[in-house]
């Protein structure tokens, strides 16, 4: 992409209503816009970042056997009356009426209207186990909405619902979102931990959250510093062989937020020099709520006695739109941002600094073909822009690696290579720029 | 994809509240359920649709110029007022208050909101031009809303906004888009023609309906039949070059809609053997405005002469979920869905005729390994249903290619494939078939 045909308008100055340093960041890199309290506009750079944020997310549903579809953004009233939710939702419920009067509300979740597709069609413990999930964007009216994303209104939230005939099944489905959550915020780059947490409005006796450590966090964090360094779960996880042992060894070392800390068995269980206090952002959920949903709304299924029985539940959250602004607390510095590769809205910068001259123009346009032709996603700074502004504007934007062509290097056949995660800079010849990220 | 692993709820019976073949066909298919009137949820079959024809879409908008953002399904009712739209928009409109008596929408359409976005980063000409898009759910509180995803209310739409200093620049871009929808639906396997139409509640003095044509369509449509052979503009087309040549050769043959049709005109430009009376179904306008919105708005920049002037517009839709149904009303018979290869959920599905025989079952399993890994999207119905049970499921999801493997055949070494846009079959080796399918 080159950037004067791009979009990308970038602010000066520090916007005021901005508190943290991800919604100043997002707003200064010319990521969003805000179109009303906690509604936003994704514009070119951020949306490149949320698309594939939401990509790795659904590759990890999909490798753990859950399937996507799609459910609408507006549901009928009448549905949450049959769990009870209606009422007692609150007014962060978004309620609507159409044009005849028929009652609707904007989805802040999807437990109810899952389970009236699954009694739709699922009668028998033959078609179980069963997991749906969709990328989706919801809606929870915020009495005061701020931090940008990290607790906007309307947001995109990937929300997985599983179907088991009995408890034992649900906790293997439980344990399967559990792994594919390690893996997805993994692949991010991101240090996700899983803490043991309350279940709140969605109900049931078991649940975790996902907490990324960040600085900035939202809520103190202690933990086991071996939690840390735990392996992630590989590639070719088998989904239907034993998880068991990875979630022992995930569960059993000490992890928690504020909210539940206990700190004597802190103490106890962790030795000194272990212990950790940090902060941390909330960025995925998982809970088993058991029959909760099935018996309200009669959602039974027959089994193999012939017998229906109500089915046994969990739902799993991912906050999409949330994880833009957490990666961006646990990935910047005074410059910017500093995205992980893997979610980068571009990989690499080329940044010509002397735009006009016959030679440096040349190279750069060499550059920005051979690699748009590997499949290197590059923005190209093609504008008239001072070399200064161009070096803020891409540490700003945090793409991973920036190219830099002068007239000065290309003298000696060489351009330099800097990486934003570390600042390391490199010379080299245009050729081996090309091998390098095109590798 | 295992079927049995698949969440595939197949209808017996044809429902009686769908009065056109696309409808009854996705319910029966299992693509989707309804919700609410006029707002659905697409199950897994059916999303696999709709995201192909979204991936299109963007491709087509992206190889034109055009860069994509996402702006958020409510909008600011003050917004609307700015444009004088609030108050005009009647019914269709749906209006929503929040907590805090702020009014709010869900939006129809964005012209306000992207004007909105452009007049507060854009000041110059030297920015300019500029095409931005996004793929977002809208809602239309139709009166009474049918015919399934044809005329829902939450509905999908690429919606496309260019901004140029003048009339001819705007021209040119919306020559752009016209090439870019040529491009798109032709891509998608129809046949789609571009008509003059009226501009309706948009406005502007130039629009172009683009018409599949199905003889279920909605509306009569009339042509030469020479505007059904024209060229599709081929992958490289120049979007920076002159696009005229191919405006002209498809503006110049008579094509209208009823609502249009100028009947001495069609029998004096037309000779009787070429003229084609037809019916059509509407997937996407392309429309430009003017200063229609930047006059209201104040969507200012400063030209060349340093003097501020009202940018002149264009929108460009496509209805992207309508597409699911209008391409199953132009490719279907009465057994079911015949989709296009570059729409269809899975390209193959492989049929095994004889579950539980181990012969079969290995040679399917091999099958479905081996085309997987050449990354074939399949669909093994690995099912106890019967093989007529089978044969009618492929049939009614449409499924390109059927793969049919049964003990007989198997003996010989050989597989059938069964082609179902038109019901040619062969027999071939299995290793033949993967070749085929994954070359």
């Amino acid at each position: 992409m080159r950037l004067s045909r791009f979009f990308l308008p970038i602010l000066k100055e520090n916007p005021k209503e901005a508190e943290i340093v991800s919604h100043r960041l997002m707003l200064r890199a010319g990521m969003m816009r805000q179109e009303a309290a906690g509604i936003y506009a994704w514009l070119p750079l951020g949306f490149r970042v949320l698309k594939k944020i939401e990509q790795i997310v659904r590759e990890e549903q999909d490798r753990a056997g859950a399937l996507e579809l799609l459910m609408p953004t507006l549901q009928l009233a009448d549905l949450w009356r049959e769990s009870g939710r209606y009422d007692a939702y609150g007014p962060e419920m978004l309620r609507i009426l159409d044009r005849h009067k028929r009652e609707l509300l904007y989805g802040p979740t999807n437990e109810e209207m899952i389970t009236e597709i699954f009694r739709s069609y699922v009668k028998s413990y033959k078609n179980l186990p069963l997991n749906l999930y969709h990328i989706q964007w919801k809606f929870r009216d915020e009495q005061r909405p701020r931090f940008g994303v990290m607790r906007g209104r309307e947001f995109l939230m990937k929300d997985a619902y599983s179907f088991d005939l009995d408890e034992a099944g649900a906790r293997r489905s439980y344990n399967k979102m559990f792994v594919a959550y390690l893996r997805t915020f993994a692949r991010m780059g991101l240090k996700a931990i899983p803490m043991r947490a309350e279940t709140g409005p969605i109900g049931g006796d078991l649940s975790h959250e996902f907490i990324v450590l960040a600085e900035t966090g939202e809520s103190g964090v202690f933990c086991d510093k071996d939690v840390l360094d735990l392996p992630i779960p590989p590639d070719d996880v088998d989904y239907d062989g034993d998880l068991n042992p990875i979630i022992k060894q995930w569960t059993s070392l000490y992890a928690a937020t504020e909210d539940v800390h206990d700190a004597a068995r802190f103490e106890s269980e962790v030795p000194a020099e272990k212990r950790v206090n940090t902060r941390g952002i909330e960025v995925g959920q998982i809970f088993y709520f058991g029959t909760k949903y099935s018996d309200s709304m009669k959602a039974l299924v027959a089994g193999p006695d012939g017998v229906d029985v109500p089915i046994h539940g969990g739902s799993y959250g991912v906050g999409v739109s949330r994880l833009v602004g957490a990666i961006i607390e646990a990935c910047h510095d005074d410059a910017g941002i500093k995205w992980p590769e893997a979610v980068a809205p571009f990989r690499a910068a080329i940044l010509n600094l002397k735009q006009g001259d016959a030679a440096v123009d040349g190279a750069c346009e060499k550059l920005y073909r051979e690699l748009t032709a590997k499949g290197v996603d590059v923005l190209y700074d093609d504008t008239d822009q001072r070399a200064g502004a161009k070096f803020a504007a891409a540490d700003l934007i945090g793409i991973p690696w920036q190219i830099l062509v002068g007239p000065k290097g290309l003298a000696d056949g060489k351009v330099e290579v800097k990486r934003r995660s570390d600042g390391s800079r490199e010379n080299m010849s245009p050729a081996d720029v090309v091998a390098k990220l095109a590798g």
